[in-house]
């Protein structure tokens, strides 16, 4: 068999691990492409074509892909959806991490249209906690609730904050503002992000705190369930300290005046907190996931629990972050180089949950890259 | 006897109340002096004269003082000192309060060889906290510890902050990145702002936290005391609140570029907290003092405790910051005028504390305003 071709767009954070992944494989040809020549000279190991190209320009990224048989977009979320768009355009199959705000799922049409397979939101949540809550949920007659909880975290706490991440302030705060959705006695409901903020203790960390958030994304409307929220994790105290700079207008969006200044107070706090919350080089990142599914099954409740702890890799560098997302698309990647998941369109992964044994293919896959979702199975 | 000739200068929120107060004596002839037509057309009574002027303008300042007999300096602070000095000059006696960052001892030799009765510093704190250390320090033979606790409040508690004042935030931060001076074993040391937080209760209001704060000014210099320290009053949570923005940089004092506008943390930080910190047109503050003075007097430990608690008074308007500043201004105005302290130079308030009938004076007419300074001495 020839040696099948993917493109990896994006040299980032993520894009980089993805393609190195990928590139273990000796059945893979793998090319990355990135506007930066800088991140494309980071990307290791050697056998990995590097193009150095303007991937907003619809021309050139349609010729671009032409050559693959595959496409991993990994490129930053303002552009994410349009580059899919041209993707499936060029009757392209992609496996997609770019995390956009635009529905996915608006796309369908016209990829089974093009004939080609999408598997979105393929990270670790969104991504891995859709696929668990498709998995414990086809074992299940009836979901009665879904929880998901989440949150990337440094290892060392440092005050006042005891918070870094590898994204910039402007898209952490962001997720502080939109409101979030979840599902209540069925129904879609809103609560400001932030709020019922409740500890919780997990293995191998401790206590955390975790409060509502907007991650539920496609599972609002692919799950039947009659209640299901995302919440994101922090050390304690975190939600409060948020809150109270959120509260006091540091958030706004309105343009203020300043000794002969116009600016934004979001843009201004998020310069002030950059550095606060920047992720050292040499710093350790954490992922911290719960998935909980509990539901009825011949007449007996039934929760399916799913924990992740996964640190930063310290003999190659790659963040936790970028671990748990690239590698859930490199094996979403294998998913369909390989011939396993044939349905065209767009897929999100809660509906690779209800086929097990493709679940079981991607959860061994990840245990090899010694990102280990544990499985606890209570009856009642 | 003629009527007396008082000026005051600076008609804002202390100065205002100050001439109304000196106004209802009969023996007085009462001024007020601004460079605001709106401050001084709220100036009530009508036999109050309201003078315009640019009292920043030495010239000027000169001819206007020339014609009272004493001169009441409510000026803000960044001009208060240079006002005082004039006011001097002219030979006047002068009771202030304008607060400024200068050091008031340093014009002493210049006020005894004009012959002039100088009290500095007579407010509330400093002011009234001074005279009471000033008289239960006299009343021991050695005075061990010294415990000044002052906070100005709003009666109604909104979060995050729970706090508002009629100050800029500008200013009110400043006295939380000033380090606070203390005295510890007869030696002055330094300690940062917002450190040694400590619960305690008061009556009416219950339950305060106290962090250092720089007051102690002239009592450093003036009582010797084996420990001094003055601590700012807040309700509980907010030193915490305030050092998360300190220690994020939201007061740093050097300049940031942020989307091609360049801006000092400080003054952005300050546009924000405007609206959260101001007190509002029919808000109710409040005043909370306590004055510890502990030491041996007769082969006994003693510990003299002066309490405060002060509104904000509804029929006037005028709010409790300035009653309680203003009208310690106002009665120690009414000692140099009625003759009753003759010391010529520059007096600090704890100077007056060894006079027992001039505490008593004062005492007796802030309780005539319904300023109550309960007092509490135990023995061991």
């Amino acid at each position: 068999m020839d040696q099948q071709k993917v493109i990896v767009l994006g040299a980032g954070l993520v894009g980089s691990p993805i393609a190195a992944d990928l590139a273990r494989d000796k059945d893979l040809k793998v090319a990355v492409a990135d506007i930066s020549k800088e991140n494309l000279s980071r990307i290791k190991p050697d056998n990995i074509h590097r193009i150095q190209v303007n991937l907003s320009r619809d021309k050139e990224l349609r010729s671009l892909v032409a050559d693959y048989d595959l496409v991993v977009n990994a490129v930053p979320g303002f552009m994410g959806f349009q580059t899919l768009k041209e993707c499936i355009m060029m009757s392209k199959d992609v496996v997609d991490i770019a995390f956009y705000a635009e529905d996915v799922l608006s796309l369908s049409e016209l990829a089974r249209e093009k004939g080609v397979r999408v598997i979105a939101d393929m990270g670790v949540a969104p991504g891995m906690s859709n696929l668990l809550v498709g998995y414990a949920s086809s074992r299940l007659e009836k979901t009665e609730n879904v929880e998901i909880y989440v949150g990337g975290l440094p290892k060392v706490r440092q005050k006042p904050w005891e918070y870094r991440a590898v994204f910039s302030p402007t898209d952490v705060i962001e997720e502080y503002t939109r409101p979030a959705r979840l599902v209540e006695q069925g129904k879609i409901v809103t609560k400001p992000a932030l709020t019922e903020v409740e500890q919780m203790n997990f293995e191998g960390i401790g206590t955390l705190e975790a409060f509502n958030s907007d991650g539920l994304r496609s599972l609002m409307f692919t799950v039947d369930a009659e209640n299901m929220k995302e919440k994101t994790l922090r050390y304690p105290g975190y939600a409060e300290k948020v809150r109270l700079l959120a509260d006091s207008g540091f958030f706004n969006l309105e343009k203020k005046e300043v000794e002969g200044q116009v600016i934004t107070p979001l843009d201004f706090t998020s310069a002030i907190l950059f550095d606060q919350w920047k992720l050292g080089e040499d710093e350790v990142d954490l992922t911290i996931m719960r998935v909980v599914v509990e539901g009825r099954s011949e007449g007996r409740q039934v929760r399916y629990t799913y924990d992740l702890y996964d640190e930063r890799d310290l003999q190659t560098g790659v963040h936790s972050m970028a671990r748990t997302t690239g590698y859930a698309a490199t094996m979403a990647t294998r998913l369909l180089l390989q011939g396993h998941y044939k349905q065209k369109g767009i897929t999100v992964p809660e509906m690779i949950g209800s086929h097990h044994d493709l679940v079981m293919f991607m959860l061994s896959g990840l245990k090899d890259r010694n990102i280990v979702y544990r499985e606890d199975i209570r009856t009642f």
